[in-house]
Order: C-alpha cells, then sequence, then structure tokens
C-alpha cells in the first residue's frame, strides 16, 4: 500500500511548523539580550572583567554535548554561539562607550 | 535604604538563567534542521524549486515584527535568520549533492 501525499501541503505543514520554531527562538533571544544586558550592567557597575575566558570555554563545551544529544552538528552549534557572543560583545562595548 | 548585592552572585544566577536560555536554543535549533531536512527531501523527491523568495521576504518581515515586540534588534533578528538561513542552504546542496 502507498499513500498518496501532497507535496505541497506536506510543504505548507513542515513551514507551519518552522514558523512556530523561529518565533520560540526570536523570543528567547530576545530573553536571552536582555539578560545579557543586565550582566553588562553589572560589570560596568563593579568593574568585572567584560570577558571571562575560562567561563566562555565551558559554555561551549556544554554546548556542543548538547547539540550531540539533540542531533545538531556541534561545529554549527559552536558557530552560532559565537554569533550570538559577538552580538553581546557589540552591546556590552555600547554600555561601557 | 540600599541593598547590598554581592555582585558575583548576581552575575552567578544571570549566567543560570543565559544558560538555561541557551540549552533552549540548541534544542529549538535542533528541530528546526530536522524539519528544514524533512524539507529539503521532500523538495528534492518531487523536484520542488529549492529556494522560495517569497516565501522568505514574508519571514523576515514577521520575525522583525516578533522582534519589535519582543524588545529585541530586529535589525539583529534579520541578520540572524539569514544566518540560520545560508545553513540551511548548505545543508539542502548536501542534500541534492
Amino acid at each position: 500500500m502507498t499513500t498518496d501525499i501532497d507535496p505541497k501541503e506536506e510543504l505548507a505543514r513542515y513551514r507551519a511548523s518552522i514558523d512556530n520554531f523561529d518565533a520560540a527562538l526570536i523570543h528567547i533571544l530576545a530573553e536571552r539580550f536582555r539578560k545579557t544586558r543586565q550582566v553588562g550592567e553589572l560589570k560596568a557597575k563593579y568593574d568585572l572583567p567584560p570577558a571571562d575566558p575560562e567561563r566562555e570555554k565551558e559554555q561551549i563545551a556544554r554546548l556542543r554535548r548538547l547539540a550531540e544529544k539533540s542531533d545538531l552538528d556541534p561545529e554549527f552549534a559552536e558557530t552560532f554561539m559565537a554569533f550570538i557572543v559577538r552580538e553581546v560583545i557589540r552591546h556590552h562595548k555600547s554600555i561601557r562607550g
């Protein structure tokens, strides 16, 4: 027995899920930046060092592990995190500006 | 009355939230790529066009609106999405060989 699928309907269904995932990503990113903004303000106020290489190494290692477990390319997870961190650093610099 | 806060404790609290947000991002990204992989396979199987500029324009406009509402820089949301889409295209190309 074969099942006929309408590829356009199937595509629309996949896209509806992708749109939901994207909305979730945007909202979580918004909260993440709200939090890193608070970190930036705290660091500026108490003159804490802006970068923490030890913490960053741990973060990357942990995210690579999480990526592997959830079948996401760990290389991509690392590139993704580097992309986010670049944006955070840009924000922090503008706070200290 | 002033409240004494321990900046290092406060920082640890913020970081615990950031770690949770990052885990959520990784897991949602893993599901999103699972879905775009299915899209890629569907498109390859039924010979549907790999890119859909109209759909992409709508996606970007919608994500910019969501970003604005949630106090995330819409420019960043757009750059972020471009980053994700580049990775998806890389995957699709590898499916088609």
